[in-house]
């Protein structure tokens, strides 16, 4: 039996999001259009959207009850469905691609189409890639690909993978092997079921037994006739996974037992092997950088979105949700009025406004980095390698605590898998693991500072070689001092915060380059890694203070674009596209608010360097906290009447948050009653568990009952 | 078609581990019996899993792979089984609740057992219990009880609950009643599918309206003949909760349509009605409290459990886990050697171990309580209120994060479902926001030592009543002043850093008492709730010093214990089974590295207070923190080769972890595998997707390839 019963409609929720949204104040299309880059390209999401919305294939609501393997068969499903919608309306890549992304799936092809195709693209030969449409077949997803680097037994540190291309020039073939078990290939998207072609990492030995350490192979795993396994293959699904996070992708294993691959599918654009077996090396190695580049720039896209859509279900949640304390109108007050939660939800929505400018300028830089590397000039890679780096770690790092910071705060019913935010975290938690280790990626972010502090500090390099990554270094070779802060203006000056981030970051990189220096002077080691440095955590931090001075550092370029914004000259938007005061207004408020919420939650660094310095001489440190404290509270404060504006700016539909509790009309009580339903314990009255278990269960209870109460009557 | 392929063993995993053990010094069993407050216990525990792991109804590995509903349904027949096992083999009540903790699944049956049954047996009259041998259906599970207080629209503020109980003097009745959607009775554990009966909070309502606030009422839900719903109740599960947690328990929803119940189900002990409808006062209202200080007693030491499986498991995994750097041995080192690998898991260690000690002084302190309260005394009831309150926080919150740490810490295989710790954060996650939300228990937390404070300083309460909970507050009206470190004596000296804490919490608390005397002064307001502190997260600070001091201070009794131990006035442990002198050095180690990363943890606190002094005049702020660092790092190291035997001795087994990762005997790659090859896709070569979705989809892609490549030769 189906629960029919028609609750009691309750419209207290939608009367608190109605007079919320009426107190915005800003012109939330215009923040809008400035969000998605001008009002064509929010027009083009949401005409996609308008399709997908639509279509039954792209439901969001059965998620929640699917299990592992109906999830993997609606995600081919939904693949499938694009691909047959790009081809009828004639979507280009990008609308695809916005389409995909809408729809949030974490699908095999992105696997193909971020891993896979990047890499056979631009590493094989020509003379491969125009064998049997090679190319054209990757394009079209006429075959599908996953690339197959981690095994079970290394993951990052790529040299050590054990699985082996023997050349034999016999036969001009490489044997493919799996020589141990930790060799397996795992974790592969794509791999265990859906792709028919792999691109392997594997040890290139040469005759003699010579080992030239990782290359990469085109492997076909599957026939195109029946999409069975060919010979010497076998892979398969490697298990759910944390959270039933990624449930549509097969992330697999595969293991090669001899199989034999013709030599024209080593990818040799750079490094090659001749047909009698001698080696050939690649001209230069750097060049795949860039495509490490472009991956990440799109993960703090995706960093930025994820961020937005937590601060859009948790705002709306809090508004309407009403607890505790009674108001003069004799309701109890939203939980958005507490500043215990809003001094918890507005720095979320603060930053998810940063790092969607962040990734917009990571993208033109990528551009600008492409367009030269296409004419051989290698000289932005170091800078946006660095900067990506820096970026897709805070990204990661963040974008996953707030989901969670979101989801408490939403209490009891942020439990539920309605909600809308577990299945986010679920899905994009391994992102602070994957493509880099964020552990690996800071001692890269920390080796770069460490370089161009001795750069700059040895006076071999001028000052005007500074790049925007490690600008505050100027700090250390000038004659200024930390500045003062004046607490009447805590809230309106951003600059001074900008320079105590650039402070902090010059600070403890010196710090370290001076204990480094101590090491390797009493232990010979050139300390050049952390196993050689006693305070262990110490290059996160260093890494985290450089990005943050990074990211710093482009707040102070943003916020001198906004004031062109306002004038004839701005340059992003069309003339009534432009933001007015009012947005303009908000927009840095939420930028400072970013910049004081990433000081208070790095105290420790400002205090041990004494960098928090308060005009008023008397202010002890303790009460220069207080007022850093305070300030906070007071900008979320001056935010706060704006929230609902500023998360509709984002331009969420509710079929594409797919959330309960982030209604935009804010019927959430009724939301979750219906969601309720469609539970499939619900559609019986008696569970079939009851025949089975409860019922001796309770027949057995009662018997024991019955006995101890006639023993105890006689 | 299954994969049979035998994978190739790969030994080096079991090596590592064997050489790990044989490093170890300590006496594992020792360590064991001290953790299981002595040997009897541990075997108790060890037969009952004896029983238990051969047993098919509680096999663990298939759960990844369970639907909702299946899970729901197994954990229905554990239940059921449980007590089989409990009548066969005459286990006592202690005996089960062992056997329900090992098992580890979330059974609907905890829901009768800590919450229904208490609260039925506590606050009922005699006459309800006697009639029809209630109590002893209760006890004997022969009907399943749910306790139904949340609401859709009312959480922790029980007071504003919308279900009416309004008496009919005619009838002698109450009329149950839910009058709206947001007062659906929501979240309640067992309630949907499994509960016969419930105790419901409800408004009671008297003849003319008279609303007396919420009340308790027993309700029977289902016939006892066939478990139908009985007439005008609607029940359901709620859905499926965050990141699959829950499972097994029917988290379920009512609806009351003028349910009828005779007068004498108002749960009557302490408040009643008489026949005519007049209220008759409850005599003193706190009694309640002594049910939650259990309950939350409970929670530390599951929680110390989790910390100590987060241990165990990434401990084990990171011992036989190699990566990066080669050895002079040729293979890469194991990564428990990285610095920044073990500084984050053997804090969770050292907490491990502290919580399970604190947990075993509370359940001592609840039973002196009971003791008390059962002759009428309620003095011991504020202090354990509350302490229990702070540890709760604490517990829950550090155990939370712990488990992610620890799965995190694991890189990419962490991420899967087998690794056994994610499933463990997906179940009590929400023991953050249950049993009092973490936020509102911080503000008791304060408000009691705000009361402590000014009790103490105005000088009208001698120092020595202070309790443990505010002995701290000792330190304002002594002529002391904070200690200065000597940095050469940190890891030996846990007296100091224990002195340490207290100063933080005694300048954290009197800094907020002063401000809060501004605040009033300023406003007029008393001041006494957040929403009029300016410092919004200024309680959460505090309640955490607060804490921080209590534990600190409890374990400067029990490194004094440990003394005893080791000589023949120990009063705990029988003499063959006392703690050695190495036993006793180790667990002083950890205790003094979760005083050291305690403090570390909240450096800004004790650097705004300027509470981090040296010794050697010379340092500077920065420099004190280095030393800190490294100081942890150092004990780190120091505990490090003891660390496999130090996890050993919690005494989890294969079966009872179910990780992957955490394996016993380090074959974690085998493991790995032989899981995987469980997968349900994985028993057919090609998906079912394959001809649904795949094929079309690559048969179009092929086609539009040929097309372009047609067109291209044209």
């Amino acid at each position: 039996m189906s629960i029919t019963m028609d609750p009691i409609t309750h419209r207290q929720n939608e009367t608190d999001m109605d007079n919320a949204r009426k107190r915005t104040s800003v012109h939330v299309e215009k923040l809008t259009w400035f969000l998605y880059n001008g009002r064509d390209k929010w027009l083009q999401k949401h005409k996609i959207e308008q399709v997908l919305s639509k279509d039954p294939i792209f439901d969001k609501t059965r998620r929640p009850f699917e299990t592992r393997t109906e999830r993997f068969n609606s995600g081919a499903r939904i693949t499938n469905r694009i691909f047959e919608l790009q081809e009828s309306l004639g979507w280009t890549e990008e609308e695809t691609s916005i389409a995909e992304f809408i729809i949030g799936e974490p699908l095999p092809i992105s696997l193909h189409n971020t891993a896979f195709s990047p890499v056979l693209l631009t590493l094989s030969s020509r003379s491969l890639l125009s064998s049997n449409s090679l190319s054209l077949l990757t394009k079209h997803h006429g075959i599908h690909g996953a690339y197959l680097q981690t095994e079970l037994g290394h993951g990052t540190n790529v040299s050590s993978l054990e699985t082996t291309a023997t050349y034999l020039p016999s036969t001009k073939e490489f044997d493919l092997h799996s020589p141990t078990l930790s060799s397996t290939k795992w974790w592969v998207g794509a791999l265990g079921k859906t792709a028919t072609h792999g691109v392997v990492q594997a040890k290139l030995i040469l005759p003699g037994g010579r080992d030239m350490g990782p290359h990469l192979f085109l492997v076909q795993l599957r026939s195109l006739e029946d999409h069975k396994l060919l010979p010497g293959i076998t892979t398969g699904d490697v298990g759910p996974k944390a959270f039933g996070g990624y449930a549509p992708t097969d992330n697999g294993f595969a293991r090669f037992n001899h199989v034999r691959i013709p030599k024209r599918q080593m990818l040799s654009k750079f490094a090659d092997v001749t047909d009698e077996g001698k080696y050939v090396k690649p001209p230069h190695a750097k060049l795949n950088y860039s495509g490490m580049v472009y991956i990440r720039a799109g993960l703090v896209s995706n960093c930025a979105w994820l961020m937005a859509k937590a601060a859009t279900i948790s705002i709306r949640y809090a508004t309407v949700r009403r607890q505790g304390t009674k108001g003069p109108d004799g309701l109890e007050v939203p939980i958005i009025n507490y500043p215990s939660v809003y001094v918890r939800l507005l720095p979320i929505l603060s930053r998810a406004y940063v790092f969607l400018e962040l990734a917009r300028n990571m993208t033109t830089s990528y551009n600008a980095m492409s367009n030269r590397l296409s004419s051989g000039d290698t000289s932005l890679v170091a800078e946006l390698h660095a900067t990506t780096s820096g970026l897709k770690i805070l990204g990661t790092t963040h974008c996953i605590q707030d989901l969670e910071t979101a989801r408490r705060s939403m209490g009891g019913h942020g439990y539920s898998a309605f909600s809308g935010l577990a299945n986010l975290y679920a899905d994009y938690v391994p992102s602070v693991t994957f493509e880099g280790e964020n552990y690996v990626l800071d001692q890269q972010t920390v080796r770069a500072a460490l370089k161009a502090f001795r750069d700059i500090t040895s006076g071999n390099t001028p000052l005007s070689s500074l790049q925007p990554s490690n600008h505050y270094l100027r700090l250390l070779v000038s004659e200024q001092i930390p500045p003062i802060i004046n607490p009447i203006s805590l809230t309106t000056d951003p600059a001074t915060l900008i320079l105590l981030l650039e402070w902090r970051a010059a600070a403890l990189v010196k710090d370290l380059a001076s204990m480094l220096k101590r090491n390797s002077a009493a232990t010979g080691s050139d300390g050049s890694t952390p196993q050689s440095v006693e305070d262990a955590t110490v290059y996160q931090r260093v890494s985290k203070a450089v990005t943050e001075a990074f990211i710093a550092g482009q707040l102070g370029k943003m916020l001198q674009d906004l004031d062109l914004e306002s004038n004839p000259k701005g340059r992003r938007l069309k003339e009534d596209q432009k933001l007015g005061e009012k947005e303009l207004r908000m927009i840095k408020k939420l930028y400072t608010l970013y910049l004081l919420s990433t000081i208070e939650s790095s105290l420790a660094d400002f205090l041990a360097f004494d960098l928090l310095r308060m005009s008023d001489a008397d202010n002890s440190t303790s009460d220069a906290v207080f007022i850093l404290r305070r300030t906070i509270a007071e900008i979320c404060s001056e935010l706060l009447p704006e929230a609902i504006g500023l998360t509709d700016a984002f331009g969420f539909s509710d079929w594409e948050l797919n959330s309960a509790l982030g209604r935009y009309d804010g019927r959430v009580y009724q939301t979750l009653w219906e969601k309720a339903q469609m539970e499939p314990l619900n559609q019986k009255e008696v569970p079939d568990a009851y025949e089975e278990s409860i019922k001796p269960m309770l027949l057995r209870g009662r018997r024991q009952a019955m006995s101890v109460a006639r023993g105890a009557k006689l």
